[in-house]
């Protein structure tokens, strides 16, 4: 077990716990949690003594900044339990590297390691019961900082709230998604916090998601608010395209979230000898691959589904649907991920750190 | 008086006020409150009968939608008390027309009028003792509406509250404003939200403004993300520039706010005999027009400073110095608007409420 500095963390145990009351074979996701929340303040300053407790709503007051400028940013990480019932998480640093990014481009201050880290470390081994065996079972991990200075004045806040809550979760197969391509809205500008894990980047896309749900996509693949014409992440998840045998993704920029599933990846298929350029993927491209059957395979890759394939998109009033395949490259992928994670498979990336 | 159900609204009034401990001449922005305010939820898709009750904090879900996924909206709005110690509002058609404007782009249920604006009136009036006379004395109204659904899933909450909280307010003089033109960072993308007053476009900008006011600018003037070629808003107003005898400002989009200030500003100018054109303005005219001296002003119009006076800009490392005019025509401008506002001067428009 990693160090972890406990005489730091104040801990104040639940009397009781909820365990036995959760149906762990008929989770919603994100709608359960543990019996224990963790906690720290941030004021004049400086981060006060983080606290784990009992899992229980806080007071706040109605001017906080988070509520009226929206000074909010999140991860979303797993914990994992192996045959040898150790918990595990996977690549926490970057998790930790990508909230203290986001921190700064929000204004907020960012937690140290001691805090996001350790904090993290520690409620996942009080909770480790709530962390259940089996391929798809995993302890959903929601580190968020939330702006909770009063006053509405558009400025950031000078006093914040670090928390960490845990959700368990199943792997959750969403049938058949299929995509629209975005003609029209966007989900970040150039300049704008498009990278950042900010909350606002999420409810902005609850309009436009709605509205392709209505036409009966599950998903819609964004593209570059100014032309419309590259293709850049899919719902919430980074995205890949398999034309030929080759993997596409696109680099990660200003408008595209550097997602931890997206290059773990990456580096999984250079490494399994699979063909793969970071590189735009044009739609006028897909399309023609799409027409000419070059067009192999479209899957989402994100910290909730893993990998999540796409049976077909939308563009422009016609509807292309890909091949049916038999043990696609997102599969592979996504089997070769997951044994990792779960410790069936050798870490050689060193992407595992036990609890 | 406007004919209000105060039978559709429950008053508990606060049992002591703090109005006596408050130092009206020395206020900050948006920092106190009045005794009171309002809370309306909605559940099961129906909103529940709205409350006014004494300002407070409030208990709430870690798990809230509105911490992950920054779904809130608001609206900004003043109170001003006339020579006759009557109470008026400024438009509030207006702000209730777009806040449920905005509410529809963040996928949140409308709020019907006689929760909005009886409401409004409703704790306005409870209130008219905090709105002060004179001219710059108001009471900032803020509706906003909050997403307090829980559930770490980046999903439309089911669950909101609709709040209205009171702020007194001096009229703030900013000392002398000097901007910078956005050349990288921007506020709104094309598709995006960038017309609604989400929350999340607002903490969006603190980053950008914390470097230019490091760099001695107290404002940025955004360009469109794509080009940053036109002008579009400087910080949180919308902007006018007069160029030799004609006011111009940008058409509203989906980048850009419509500004009730704004659009009274036209309306104003139009019946002054001003000339005024609604059209993009281009960096590029706006850097020649300083350099051959026909432009003569620079001013944001917001809720907030009514009228803001810039006195030169930034771009491309080279400063440009705008002419010192007097009486020109920002402060003619605010000078009108004010006037309406007080009542001190005929209200042709019909822009005035009386509570």
């Amino acid at each position: 077990m990693t160090s972890i500095n406990t005489h730091e963390i104040d801990i104040v145990k639940a009397k009781t716990s909820k365990i036995d009351s959760v149906d762990f074979e008929n989770l919603t996701f994100g709608n359960v949690f543990t019996d224990h929340m963790l906690v720290c303040d941030y004021k004049d300053g400086a981060w006060e003594k983080p606290i784990i407790k009992p899992y229980e709503h806080f007071m706040i007051d109605p001017s906080a900044k988070v509520f009226h400028y929206g000074q909010a940013i999140f991860e979303g990480m797993k914990a994992y339990k192996d045959e040898n019932d150790e918990v595990w998480l996977f690549r926490p640093d970057q998790n930790m590297e990508r909230f203290n990014k986001s921190a700064v481009r929000m204004a907020m201050p960012e937690v140290p390691e001691h805090i996001f880290m350790d904090g993290l470390k520690t409620i996942v081994d009080l909770e480790r019961n709530w962390v259940k065996k089996g391929i798809g079972n995993t302890l959903y991990l929601r580190p968020f900082m939330i702006a909770v200075g009063s006053g509405v004045i558009a400025q950031p806040s000078t006093q914040y709230r670090f928390m960490i809550i845990l959700s368990p979760a199943k792997s959750y197969y969403q049938g058949e998604v299929k995509v629209i391509i975005a003609e029209h809205y966007s989900r970040a500008a150039n300049g704008g916090i498009g990278a950042a894990k900010a909350a606002g980047n999420y409810s902005a896309q609850f309009y436009p998601q709605k509205l392709a749900q209505e036409k009966g996509f599950q998903q819609i693949i964004w593209t570059d608010d100014a032309t419309h014409t590259k293709l850049e992440e899919a719902g919430t998840m980074n995205v890949f395209f398999k034309i030929n045998d080759t993997l596409y993704t696109a680099p990660t920029s200003e408008r595209i979230l550097d997602g931890v599933t997206r290059k773990s990846i990456i580096d999984l298929a250079k490494s399994e000898g699979i063909k793969i350029e970071v590189r735009s993927v044009l739609v006028d491209e897909l399309v023609a691959a799409a027409k000419d059957g070059s067009l192999k395979e479209i899957f989402g890759a994100g910290t909730a589904a893993v990998v999540s394939p796409i049976v077909g998109f939308q563009y422009k009033e016609h509807y292309y649907e890909l091949p049916k395949i038999e043990n696609s490259t997102a599969l592979q992928l996504k089997d070769k991920l997951t044994k990792i994670q779960y410790k069936l498979a050798d870490d050689k990336f060193g992407w595992t750190v036990k609890v």
